[in-house]
């Protein structure tokens, strides 16, 4: 039976699962962040869609669902990035999860609040500029993760060992994990624990569209489009065609960002547009087959990760 | 410790470890092959860039260094492919890992001469047609792996656990694994067992240019170029510049393979030029810092291995 009572990343964040449910754009609302800390994770808010007093809600909305901690997850180049920082500093919130962009840019109102902070890196070179900026933790993203992505390419398998080499902090697996036998093998690498999204994205307490996690279970291609410029991972819909047509006629950087806009993330994934909506998810999609609810993923985890270690006796 | 007594892959292969030296042109003849079996492993001699007469002489090379079964592997779309596999045949060769092309067209022969016979995959759609063409074992190739690659960019983490559920012959996990942390991860995941390539490239009974192996302790940056024609994995130079703006300046299919030939990977990995010739070689180059024996590098999987099967009780 798992017994994480001397993980590192446990102690870290005072959970009882070496689990950190993902901040994913239209996803992660108040209810999966409570959800996830109710099931023995940490659970995230993600910011990356919100404004400040939008965040403030849902931080109280989540504060009402559950007595245990939960986290934010901020990406920097958000343009609401610090205001959406002071909000949930505001509202008590002491663990952030940052990414897309420097930690040098927010290690100091964070580490003067005396909150936790972990970032997301695709290379070791960048953990270990996290470590000297003062991070607690950090996430190692592979290239099978979802949505927006690092232009490395790194895949987790190797990702993990390099970063796990370079740095001394905690190490956390992200990209490809939704099973418990993902969860042993990223265990088995030598991180200290794991980010999941699709899982949780894919779930009754996700807050994204009936309609977009219906997809996911259907579906089972994914691809990186716009590798050069915006690197993201979204699942195969016409919308996806149309960008990676755009890319292929050597379209910029601008031009792509404006297809892309924010509104297609919204459209896709938090109204249900299946055809003209962007459906962020990762490679992971084809090994997800139905809407549990949070207890249940987190259940499934468990077993299969003992079954997963059974495996190796 | 390690015990594999009752692993499927080491029943199936009569080896000590689950673990086999990937067939790699110009990289693996019979002191490399040999020196896998001497080690425990399954031992492959790479007919890639070989015809048939040299092919026979590499397999009585092999054969005068170790009593143990060597296997070959073939590319199917290799224009030796036949010839090769008939003289392999001949040899007594009864163990195949064909790659490349579809595992119907050499299933009757080597069904027939009673060989052991594994396909190379990147799909769990071609994991299926391979058991249904009678294979006896299926590797499951991510997109970490170097040289050749599939199109579908399913990283191993990914891969694997579809392919354990799609088929009931043993699945062997290549792409990312080099180490003993590694391997436990991809037995984490369900696979029976591993190939492993640029780990044993970069060994001393490697065929390889002493100038191929010093660049891959060297180097760290990998790169999958002509994903759309040709998708290949290979190391930072001048000749992956060059390449990769053809590609980009809208090149045909012909046009690159023109410039890739057969010549550039000899030139690279047998002659040693490091600038002009083709370096294929797996993302994990950024782990590999050294060049030992093969004994070597099978006794730090094993307690590798054992390390990172601590980590999860």
């Amino acid at each position: 039976m798992a017994d994480w009572t001397n993980n590192r990343l446990c102690r870290l964040l005072g959970t009882e699962h070496p689990i950190i449910q993902a901040g994913m754009i239209y996803n992660s609302g108040a209810e999966l962040a409570a959800a996830a800390a109710e099931a023995g994770c940490l659970g995230l808010i993600g910011a990356g869609s919100m404004r400040a007093d939008f965040l403030r809600e849902e931080i109280r909305r989540a504060r009402a669902l559950t007595d245990k901690p939960i986290g934010v997850n901020i990406p920097l180049i958000h343009k609401h990035a610090r205001a959406c920082l002071e909000a949930s500093l505001e509202e008590g919130v002491r663990i952030f999860v940052t990414s897309a962009g420097s930690p040098r840019k927010v290690a100091g109102p964070l580490k003067k609040a005396g909150a936790l902070f972990i970032h997301v890196v695709a290379s070791a070179a960048l953990a270990v500029k996290c470590e000297e900026a003062g991070c607690d933790a950090v996430v190692c993203e592979g290239f099978e993760a979802g949505g927006h992505n690092g232009r490395e390419e790194l895949t987790t398998m190797v990702l993990v060992p390099q970063c796990v080499e370079a740095v001394s902090i905690p190490v956390v697996a992200a990209g490809g994990i939704a099973t418990g036998a993902q969860l042993a093998a990223a265990l088995a690498l030598g991180a200290d624990g794991v980010q999941i999204g699709s899982r949780f994205a894919v779930t009754v307490e996700s807050s994204g569209h009936a309609a977009f996690k219906q997809a996911v279970v259907e579906g089972v291609d994914t691809l990186l489009v716009m590798k050069k410029h915006i690197p993201v991972r979204l699942l195969s819909n016409e919308f996806r065609e149309q960008i990676t047509a755009l890319e292929a006629a050597g379209a910029t950087r601008e031009e792509l960002a404006a297809m892309l806009g924010e509104g297609r993330a919204r459209r896709g994934m938090f109204e249900g547009d299946l055809a003209e909506g962007e459906l962020e998810i990762g490679q992971v999609a084809a090994l997800i087959d139905d809407v549990p609810t949070v207890r249940e993923v987190v259940d499934r985890l468990i077993s299969g990760y003992d079954a997963g270690i059974g495996r190796l006796m």
